[in-house]
């Protein structure tokens, strides 16, 4: 019997890597329910070639043409609670969560519930919710399996070894686009040069993130969550190449890499496959060609959000969320070009400091420090 | 109750670099038995610190002095078999093979044979005998873990993975003093030289199958029956630093490599420990200290031993055991100034080209094969 997928953020990047691996797993796995947010058009043409069961759009203002679109016999969920609901309708072995951003939280946390295997790109989820996700999957027996190329290289050297005989672990980042910026320079980036990327091809959101290097920031904090490491084992190390995509060391010294092409069909595909492994799409490593990796410590002071993602793992309760939230409400604003590139980490740095600490919280108390974050950036943008 | 260990071969760099990772591990670990070839004074010295159950001394001249060098009680056996009658009349839970060259096949054999598991650090047992160990360990339950920093890499990184999942191993070979000479030059170097490795510090053969890359050669053999994997799945990577011990290709894309400092205290360990990690005495690897790790295709026409590495996996039956002994007679007549550096590798080849093949030879016909070998050798040179 086939295998069912439910992928909620089909149309985004991860989303369409997805669906390109899934469509060469066919003989194993079937795409039973598709969530985007607004892009009807993909969404149709996906659900056209898959023949998904059931899809959901959560922007209420895309819901009018979704119908028509769509094949007979397609169930459809709309606006705000599509996503749970979609999840909670359709009988699933695995959720691919590949939404961007705290609007997959819920989604994925029904998922865990559920006890399904949860395919994790959304980093968010585990930095603002972690405190839940982790506990609730040891409750139901769901498997939180991370996509993110890092996470996914620290789970596939972990599998089957056990957690008291890591050592450390060593997240490789690339540096970003501005890795030898002056950080004068700095201040002048523009949208377009921080949506370009040296090694990964991207969303938006996470582009942005690599060259502040919040990515890494939040990955510290979402390391902490899925491995259950402390702030002093989880350590960065600049990688420009973007070939070892993180690295395990153990107790007796010896360390485990994993390497590859920054392709994110390798890590999806493994999520999916685990513990087995298929052949994938993604291009080959030639390791002569690659010829020199290069390892280097990173700039603290350079790229300032970096120590905001140790800062969150140490205090722990509302930090990720407000971490998080901060930075996802400062991205915006950079985007729309209200404030500067180095804004982005002076403000979150801010709301961090600002914020009323809840060491245990709930999940409102999550979400409500969570939306609070994003007014604090409102509010300082405005002083 | 603790695990009782014997080391063949203890005196030399392997055997004394195993009694210091097992001080360490005492609380876990008895050393019941050692053997030597003819240090007694060592020996001695190695048995008053670990008190073990027997010894044994297998050079013929060196016997007479042991006796009174050894606490009462201890058993021991001297001679030609003694190896043999060791691991026959010491009961243990592993046997670690540090022997050097030939001296241990039999030896190892027998702990195959009787079930025990095998730290094999005694590539040449293997390269020889592949062809009977391997099934045989495979009918009495040996496990056959490898000590070889490269093999030991490889094996770290498949633990409880299964073999059709691997696509291809990609040995690391630091390339030795001579990776950049020219040919020419490379005629005229001398004893010492060979003797200096850029990365390793290990016993003087595999020093010198280092700077010729016949180590590689007797790797890629090695490789082939330890994993099963055909010529085409073996390929060799220079990589100068030493730090990258080997790297695994998965059918998925998926590269993973074990790194450390060159230090063979780890794979010893891990040999012993596996599939449980303890903290080791090995000096730790600073990746930013590391800094640049190159990775570089092997030059075939300087380092013609690569290709007959190829060659014996290829032919299989007998081919190993001449590769191996005539490359290490080819090596003692080097080491006593009788033939030139590059006479190793073209003396090799020649005993490899003139052999009376076998496809699926007994232990006597790879014995034979291997004395045939060594006077093909002895000839060569009287031409």
């Amino acid at each position: 019997m086939k295998r069912r997928v439910i992928i909620l953020g089909s149309t985004g990047s991860i989303g369409r890597s997805t669906l390109d691996v899934l469509a060469r797993l066919r003989d194993e796995w079937e795409v039973v329910a598709l969530a985007a947010r607004s892009n009807v058009a993909m969404l149709s043409s996906q659900a056209a070639a898959f023949r998904p069961e059931a899809v959901a759009i959560s922007d209420g203002a895309a819901e009018s043409s979704l119908d028509s679109a769509l094949l007979d016999g397609v169930t459809v969920f709309q606006g705000d609670g599509a996503l749970v609901q979609l999840v909670d309708s359709v009988a699933c072995d695995c959720v691919v969560c590949a939404v961007v951003g705290m609007s997959g939280l819920r989604a994925t946390m029904r998922a865990v519930e559920l006890g399904r295997r949860v395919a994790l790109a959304n980093k968010e989820a585990l930095v603002t919710a972690g405190s839940l996700l982790v506990p609730l999957a040891e409750r139901t027996g769901a498997a939180i399996i991370p996509v993110d190329s890092e996470h996914s290289a620290i789970f596939q050297v972990l599998d089957g070894r056990r957690g008291e005989e890591v050592g450390r672990v060593f997240l490789t980042a690339s540096g970003g686009p501005f890795r030898t910026l002056s950080p004068a320079a700095m201040d002048e980036v523009t949208v377009e040069e921080a949506l370009k990327h040296p090694t990964w091809n991207m969303g938006p959101k996470i582009t942005i993130d690599s060259a502040t290097m919040m990515n890494k920031a939040l990955e510290i904090v979402e390391a902490h969550w899925l491995f259950r490491l402390s702030a002093e084992q989880i350590q960065v190390v600049v990688h420009p190449e973007s070939i070892i995509h993180s690295i395990v060391e153990f107790i007796d010294g010896s360390m485990i890499a994993q390497l590859g092409t920054p392709d994110m069909r390798t890590p999806i595909q493994y999520a999916l496959t685990y513990p087995a492994r298929r052949p994938c799409p993604s291009k080959r490593l030639n390791l002569i060609e690659a010829g020199q990796l290069n390892l280097l410590a990173p700039d603290g002071e350079r790229f300032p959000a970096l120590r905001l993602g140790y800062e969150a793992v140490r205090r722990g309760g509302t930090s990720g969320a407000v971490l998080n939230a901060a930075n996802e409400a400062a991205v915006c604003l950079f985007r729309e070009g209200a404030i500067g590139f180095c804004d982005i980490a002076r403000y979150t740095e801010q709301a961090l400091r600002q914020h009323a600490f809840i060491a245990e919280p709930t999940l409102d108390e999550l979400l409500t420090a969570d939306q609070w974050a994003r007014d604090e950036v409102a509010r300082c943008m405005l002083c």
